[in-house]
Formats: C-alpha cells, structure tokens, sequence
C-alpha cells in the first residue's frame, strides 16, 4: 500500500470549510455546553473554560466528523451504500450513529482489545464489527473493504471533512464564549490557548484551522501520551513516526499509529504537543470528574495535563479552553480512576 | 421549641412567585441542559428528559433556593450580617456559595457523618462548620444561633422563598422544552410526569408549584429512599412523621427528619411518593452515570427509581422529566457504584 511519508501540501481547508460543516451539524449534534470550575481555577490560578464533549451523541466529539463527512458525501450525490471504517473505538461508534442517519450500512474494523464498552455501543447503533487481532491490520482490510463498488472509507481523521467536522467543536466554544461579538481586534484573545488530545490528529487539526483563523494569537496545543508520542515525534523531527505496535496506554484514543499527511501538514501551524505521563492521565482523569462533574475518559484528561505543563510555563493568569474528548469508560477504568482515597 | 403538626394552610405561592425566583437567578445560577439517552429510551420504551443539577454551581440545585432567599432579603434591605443553616451536604455549599455573593457570612451546622466532600466544599466557600454529633441538635442549635441579633435562618426547605428557588429547575426544563409555545391547550402536556428526589420536599414543592400550574394534566411524583419514608408516611397517614434519628440510606440528601409544614401542604397536591429499595439506588445511579456521562449522587437517582416504577404502570409510552439533584460523591460512594462488573 503507498503511504505518503511527507506532509501534505498547503492544506487546502480553512475556517469557510468548518463553517460548513456547522451548518451540516446544527440541529444533528448536540451543541455541548461550556463548564468551568471555581475550586479548579482558584487551585491552579488561571480560568479554564471546557467544552465536554462525553455529553455528545455517542459520548465523543467524533459524530461530528463522521456526519459532516457523510453529509458532505450526500450533498455531492456520493452517499455509499455501505460506509467502512477502522477505530479503536470512539470513531467507530460514531460512524455507526452517522449511518444509521443516513440509512447506510455501516462495518468497522477493530482491533482486538478495543474498550467493551465502545464496541458494544457501536454494535448497538447498529454497525457491523470485525475485530482483528492488529490495528495495522484492522486498517489495511477497512481499506480494501472499501475499494469494493457501493463503498467508501470514512477514516477516523485522514480526511478533510473529518478534520472540518471535528473543528466545529472549537467553533461553538468560540462563538459561544462571545468571540464575534470582541472581534479580532480585541487586546487579548478570547482565549489564550485551546487545548486538546491528539491521537491521529484529526481534532487538533480542525481545532488549529478555527482557533488561529479566528484570532491568530490563540496558542493551540496538544497533549499527547508519552508512551504514545508518534505525533511529538513527527513534528519534532519533521519525518512521518508510524508505530508498528499500537503503543501502550491508559488513553486508548491516542492508541493511533501515526499522524497522517493532512493532520501532519496542519499541526506544523500549531504551537506543539506536550507528552503526558501515565500518572498525570490518571490524576487528570479524577481531578476532571470531581470538579466538573460529568464522566471524563482519560483520554480527554490529555488535554488537562498539557494546559498543566504550558500554563506553569505563563507569567501571569491565563484564560484557556479544553476540548474534552469523549466519556466512554470501562468499569474497570472508572474503578482504577476512583481507587484512590 | 413549638412545631406545628399540621400542613401549613393554603400555600400563598404560586407560578408567580417562581418566575420572580427565577428572574433572581437569571445570570446567576447555571441554565443547566437538559440530556437524554437514546439507549436508555429505547431499552425502557418510553423518551425521558434529564435535568442534571450536578452541574449547576456547588454540584446541587440547592443554590437556586439559597440565593433566591437571601436575594429576595436584600430586596426588603432585611439581608442579615450573618446567616445561619443546618444541612446534611449540599445545602451546607449552597449557603456558603449564595452567602459570598452577597458579602454574608455564614454558619452551618451540621450532623457528624455528613460527606467528606460536602464537608470540605462547604468550607471552602467560606462557611464555618460547625459540627455537631446528632442531625436534631444541628437543627435546634442553628434556630437558636439565627435569633441572634443581625442573624437569620435559611432552612433547607422549610421556607417559601427556598421553595420557589428550587422549582426554577423545572420551570427552566419546561421553558427549554417549549411549554410556552405549546400552550396549555396542547393535546398532551409536554411531560406526562416530572420525578424528583425526596428529602424535606423542597425542590419537589417547588416543582410541584411548576409543573400543576403550567399543566395540570402533568404527575408529579417523588422518590424516596424504602429505609427513610418519612415524606410517604406523612402523607398517607395524615399526620406528620418525624424520625427521632436521621434514617441510614446511600442517598445522603434523603437524611432529613422530616417534611415542614410548608412541604407537607404542597406535596398534598401532588401524585405521590414512591419507595425506592438501596440495591435500585446503586443500580440506577450507575445507570444514569453510564448512560447520561455525568457524575450523579445517589439522591438524585432516587427520581430515576421511581419513574421505573411509575412507567411500569402506564398503558402505553410517556415523555418524562427528570430532576437530578446532585453530583457530590464521596470517592468511597463513586467505588461502590462502580463496584460490579
């Protein structure tokens, strides 16, 4: 299979094309409300303002790629009979969702190992799951899968529409906290950061593309798993880091192999990627649910724990938003969340 | 100390008097969303509408009454220098949290045993604790503390302007569905039943008030914890039930003593309490955590328990509201929900 090893050229999206997809989204998706903590910000200093995206359809962000990228499909006359994928999960059951809207079947490939909980769910709305014993594999047989007529691969964010879906996260917490009404003009930007998770770069990527389009000042940083730091890496060395082994960790939605071209072209306009240790997740994952009070996957706690590392860097009090991935937990996970006293 | 054994006369508030509460709070308090479930409807057959109190400011709805009462205080330049409350918990927060709004101070007293987690947060909105081994000793301690010169009481639901604070939950939930637009001439009402926790019957008066006067047509129904009865009992018999000690049940806001004179006469108008057995409280908080992605006490599944009930005896499906009350847990409460696999 050819695999581009560079990024890709000049992204063509821009902040028109998650525009778009808003206007494809509004009234599909929910429009997740902003949640803040005064304990939180008076313990750390700064105010952190969070989008919590586990209050989405499915529990996660990733509905509003999958539908963009199906609606744009249907709008070009190009809806598929039957749409494939390949996820770890949260991906999965949000092309799941998507499908069932738009009446097409749907078969998503897994890797063996996935959360119970998220491929029960995507079973649920209605998919076909094939595990396979490797992500790489799951992959490579989604791929294929989709080369057959009647078909077409919905990747989890290998794909413009995805990336535009994924950014109109980052566009309501924007237009919601007031960012047309300052306009760009304004001394300081609304926010002075946005942090969110990075696993193939997909949310990052739409994130990047609102958040500097709309005020360019605006830091956009990532969090990464240091045990699964493809990304950091990429970046860092400027040549495409591709894991043959799904790496190890609590954030099983940065159990991504590898950035893609696109996300890779659009993350080098970014302001970088923090590693994240095990524990910091798993810290971040209670201190999440205990100050704002709704379920949190560690996954998201990525996002908490990067603003953690930048904010000590600032020197004064910052005004930040945190995009929080998703809330689909296993019990075991929320047993090991919660077992400290 | 005199108590009266009888429910208060006829209620002088009415909807009129929870819009002014509610216009109080505007700006104030968290518009909370309403969430559901698409699994969780499908699995019971019938569509329910969730308020999440959890995450309203101090995890509770119990800010809504407490700033209510001292906001309509200040408006008669009768707010006091200090105030004084007695609470199991989430009261406790919300005086602290309403009292620094207003330059206040207060005093809680409050039963040995309480919540870690509401303890602490009740101190760290700035409140003084003071603890005191028996529930009833709180309670007649704080009434003698409020006599005080330049003291008052702001009782956890033993007072009109607390009542009307709470029903604005309902109000907002009803607003946000489209009561208003509906009208009151509509073929069904928006919500054939609205289901709340139970403790001293304060947030279910209030939405008592709320949901008869906007649709007569619509139930009102309580939860209440098997092992704490003490609301069913007082309205099946007629005559004020009162534990001598605070019933031992997982849902720690169903602690009180017993309904108010204030309470008892609202909740007459009302369709009723239900029962709720410990292993259907643990059960269903898991439940809706899983299922909505917030955190939620096990008071609050108390609504939760008693819809099954009341589902279970229609003849056909029903649209229903849900109160969640809160989302203070103690890591002890958050491992035993999570206990099983």
């Amino acid at each position: 299979m050819d695999r581009a090893v560079e990024p890709a050229a000049t992204a063509p999206l821009g902040l028109d094309d998650v525009r778009a997809a808003a206007r494809r989204l509004h009234g599909v998706v929910c429009r997740t409300p902003l949640l803040s903590s005064a304990p939180l910000d008076a313990r750390l200093g700064h105010e952190l303002v969070f989008k919590p995206e586990g209050l989405q359809h499915t529990g996660a962000f990733k509905v509003r790629g999958a539908y963009n990228t199906l609606a744009w499909m249907a709008e070009r006359g190009a809806l598929p009979q039957q749409v494939i994928s390949f996820s770890s999960g949260n991906h999965a059951q949000a092309v799941a969702w998507a499908a069932r809207r738009f009446g097409v079947r749907a078969v998503v490939y897994m890797p063996e190992g996935v959360a119970e909980v998220k491929r029960r769910a995507t079973e649920a709305w209605g998919a076909e799951v094939r595990l396979r014993p490797q992500r790489a594999q799951a992959e490579a047989e989604a791929q294929q899968a989709a080369a057959a007529p009647g078909c077409a691969l919905l990747p989890p964010y290998d794909h413009p529409q995805v990336v535009c879906g994924q950014g109109t996260a980052t566009l309501e917490a924007l237009e919601d906290g007031g960012v047309e009404e300052r306009g760009p003009d304004a001394v300081r930007p609304l926010y002075d950061a946005v942090f969110v998770p990075v696993g193939g770069g997909g949310l990052m990527s739409g994130t990047t593309l609102v958040a500097k389009s709309l005020d360019a000042r605006t830091a956009v940083v990532g969090g990464e798993p240091a045990a699964a730091d493809d990304a950091a890496r990429t970046l860092e060395s400027g040549t495409l880091f591709r894991w043959e082994q799904p790496p190890s960790t609590l954030a099983d939605g940065a159990r991504t192999l590898s950035l893609s071209p696109l996300t890779w072209s659009i993350l080098r306009t970014a302001d970088g990627i923090r590693r994240v240790d095990e524990s910091d997740l798993l810290r971040w994952t209670r201190t999440l649910q205990e100050s704002l009070k709704v379920l949190v996957e560690p996954t998201s706690a990525l996002a908490a724990a990067a603003a953690e590392q930048w904010l000590a860097e600032q020197d004064g009090p910052r005004r930040v938003l945190l995009v929080l991935s998703g809330a689909n937990l296993d019990a075991d996970t929320m047993r090991a969340i919660w077992a400290a006293r």
